[in-house]
């Protein structure tokens, strides 16, 4: 065999491991939040003590399955290791929901989309690919404990969970810088420090510090801890997954949308220009070439959102001050475009130049290296570039001219890894419409659905238009259209790459 | 000025003055057809007749006014003139039909399409750039000479009428092989012989002989002369304008079928190809790796259509034999992928699987070389085998492998221009959409109709889905809409950056 299966088993029991270790801390704060009346929560506690047993054996037994293995990790191994991460990692995310179903003491004369694994384990791929895609149709039926592990799958998805594992288990060596480039979005994945666990240590330490920032500004604006906590762990995953089935509109508060706003806007920025902040190096931060052209498209974006309301107002809005209507527009832009996916209004009834812009932001994505999702904006200014260069040389056939990108020369093999990138996101986006299409035909699905949930999924978005628009949820689709889907948000987080080598033959058995 | 706009010009005057004699040569069949009865046929004649002369009068004072220009082409006027030959050619084209309605004896009485000129040119540019959608919504409404015509602006523009423009004109001299690069379509278009001029001959010479054996093979099948002529004019082209209204459906007869399947597929492969037949290189003709992918696309993509249509038959084709579905299906496929565009069923009514084959095989589109439009077969292999190379490249980061295409090695620039020109059609094909959805808003269109007028506008096809499916034509879309698609169809035909580098400043400006 090629590939090293004991390793990755080894490791991958590690992770688990790591994972059951949360999921028990989040059922530890269920059993404290419930001290004075255990009894009324003894469904949600027995499912997340429940889930973390059921992962720590799976991840004993994985371990012990690899425990000969080599040492020393190859390429290979890396990727697989990443892969089968996420996929199993998603199943044993998705534990707490399915075995919280089926405890319900409502149980036998209620159904609950949780009652289904594969909808649970949408939910999980869901919430740590940070896509925010959700098949609960009432969030009111949940528990908190069980909210809360929910909105922490984004937390974890958001930089990565093998990245958190690089950073508290230093055992991986040399590997962890494999793994790191692997699961690190973007094209261009470089460390900060010389160690990789340093660097993701630091970037970990970042978004704590983030994350408590957040938590505490939500909570002076008036939102409660618990809700503050999760929209948190959802704002700077880029994930979406709110408390409230109505989203973020449910807060009607300006106050609270800017703060939203705000954390959604930083996370979607390369978290590495965070690390030069803490080392002062102000200049090189204002001058990279990708956060300006992030900050220029929202703007923009907003400018275009907010003229086509203008225009012509959706139905339910048209009192709205042009005050109130700038913030929707900010609010949508921003949410759509770092991938986040909350919702302040029902942007499904806005006008079509609106929708589009959404819909093109939506392929955009954030900054590399920040949590969002999408194709990423470096990507689509390399992708513009050599086009211009491009369409130089057809008038100038015998000048040649680097493409730069701020200070740095776009090599022939990053132009060409970034066309196939685009492209390759054009073709999976095209195969999961027609896919989606083709299995909710008796569903009588139409285009723009099939279309928009593949491109909210692929890209981590969560909700699309139509009937996975800003109020509808993703419960109505068949098992089949939900696996696509879960595939399309693992495809999207771990840049494409990384699952479909593993369907590649020669990956098995050519050295 | 750094573009020569004189040698422009008066290249552009002889041109025109080209064009008007084949006006003319129409003109003077309908004269020798209506010898026995002028005046039945006034309204024709007249309007070949004015447009000639008008036709004439343009490329003389073109000629007059660029008549001390220098005497050596550079790239930029070689660009400027094949995208002006383009552009005022579908204005001279379009001239018999607008003269025609305008001189109609019931003119005063009713309407018909061609009354707006901008109906005219719609219709003129979709002959000259081999689309084959019309605004015409009675064929019979229309004169045989005017339709003569129609079919003729295919047949031009098939191998290029600036190519013919070379092959006929010897006083381009080493500008003729500037120019021919531009027009033929094609990555890499390499003349067959040392000799521009002679490559263009015998291009022209394989074309009239091919054009012979349709015409003698149609009326041997039955076809009248007439429709035999007009309907070769469009299969070699790959255009798709027929003298019926029901297109290639109005003739119930396999024989025939076959015939336009025959030389469909044959007008999709390049030409050098026939050159290198004629010259008894079989074997590289067999080789030829585009070929071998081209044919085996057909073949793949009319057993998914036949099964398509076996297994969820249209309403209207429940009781068809499984041989005459197989043909339909075959048919529709070659004339799709060949971006003929004739039909021989609505495909409109066909199930999901059908139609989103169809969809694919528009963007693929025929051979480089060939007369057919959309990306070619060879940009399509292409981006597959850089897309595969790297993915490889992911498991295998140390291993550099040279991308090939049969004997030829695919180098970094070509890779680059094939990716950004299979994203640049993405993006054309995506504003092309948006467009339509905004200008037809007024009209009701829906996301379908605006997706697929686009992309058969774009890839030089004709007939889309929805309202501009098989069965319907594209004469009620407004004017701005109609500007839009002459637009995408010179931008598909032209391949894109020959137009596009027009609208950069510094193509005017900068050395």
């Amino acid at each position: 065999m090629i590939v090293d299966l004991r390793l990755v088993s080894r490791h991958l029991g590690l992770l688990m491991f790591v994972l059951s270790g949360l999921i028990l801390a989040v059922g530890l704060f269920s059993v404290i939040e419930h001290a004075t009346g255990l009894s009324e929560a003894q469904g949600e506690i027995a499912a997340l003590l429940y889930s973390a047993a059921v992962g720590a054996a799976l991840g004993a037994l994985l371990f012990l399955a690899g425990r000969k293995g080599e040492r020393a990790f190859g390429q290979r191994e890396a990727l697989l290791l990443v892969a089968l991460s996420w996929i199993i990692g998603a199943a044993v995310s998705a534990a707490p929901f399915f075995v919280w179903s089926s405890l319900r003491q409502d149980a036998a004369d209620t159904t609950h989309s949780f009652d289904a694994f594969v909808n649970c384990y949408f939910e999980a791929m869901s919430g740590l690919t940070t896509t925010g895609a959700t098949v609960v149709e009432s969030l009111a039926t949940v528990p908190r404990g069980i909210l809360l592990w929910r909105a922490l799958t984004h937390w974890l998805g958001g930089l990565g969970i093998v990245v958190l594992f690089v950073a508290v288990l230093p055992m991986l060596g040399v590997g962890g810088r494999k793994v790191y480039r692997i699961e690190a979005p973007g094209p261009t994945p470089e460390g900060v420090t010389p160690r990789i666990q340093d660097t993701a240590r630091i970037l970990w330490l970042i978004y704590c510090g983030m994350t408590a920032a957040e938590i505490l500004m939500l909570r002076i604006c008036g939102m409660g801890w618990f809700d503050s906590v999760c929209h948190t762990f959802a704002t700077l995953a880029t994930g979406g997954f709110s408390t409230q089935d109505a989203s973020a509109a449910a807060f009607d508060s300006t106050a609270i949308h800017l703060v939203l706003i705000f954390f959604m806007v930083l996370a979607g920025i390369n978290f590495s220009l965070y690390h030069q902040l803490l080392r002062r190096q102000w200049r090189e931060v204002i001058r990279d070439p990708e956060l300006r052209v992030y900050l220029g498209l929202l703007a923009v974006a907003t400018l275009i959102v907010t003229a086509s309301l203008m225009q012509s107002p959706p139905a339910s809005a048209v009192d709205k001050s042009p005050g109130l209507t700038t913030r929707d527009a900010l609010f949508q832009v921003v949410s759509i475009q770092t991938t986040t996916g909350f919702c302040s209004a029902d942007f499904d009834t806005w006008g079509f130049v609106a929708k589009a812009t959404l819909l093109v932001l939506m392929f955009v994505g954030g900054c590399a290296g920040s949590t969002g999702g999408g194709i990423k904006v470096t990507r689509v200014v390399i992708a513009v570039k050599v086009l211009l260069a491009e369409l130089e040389h057809v008038y100038r056939p015998k000048v040649v001219r680097t493409v730069k990108l701020g200070r740095s020369t776009i090599d022939a093999d990053l132009k060409t890894n970034t066309l196939v990138y685009v492209l390759g996101i054009g073709v999976l986006f095209a195969l999961g419409t027609v896919a989606l299409r083709l299995l909710e035909d008796a569903n009588g699905i139409d285009i723009t659905t099939a279309a928009t949930a593949s491109a909210a999924t692929l890209n981590n978005i969560g909700p699309g238009l139509a009937r996975v628009g800003a109020t509808q949820n993703y419960a109505w689709f068949g098992a089949s259209s939900k696996v696509v889907m879960s595939v399309l948000m693992l495809l999207g987080r771990l840049e494409m790459f990384t699952i479909v080598v593993l369907l590649s033959p020669r990956f098995w058995t050519q050295r």
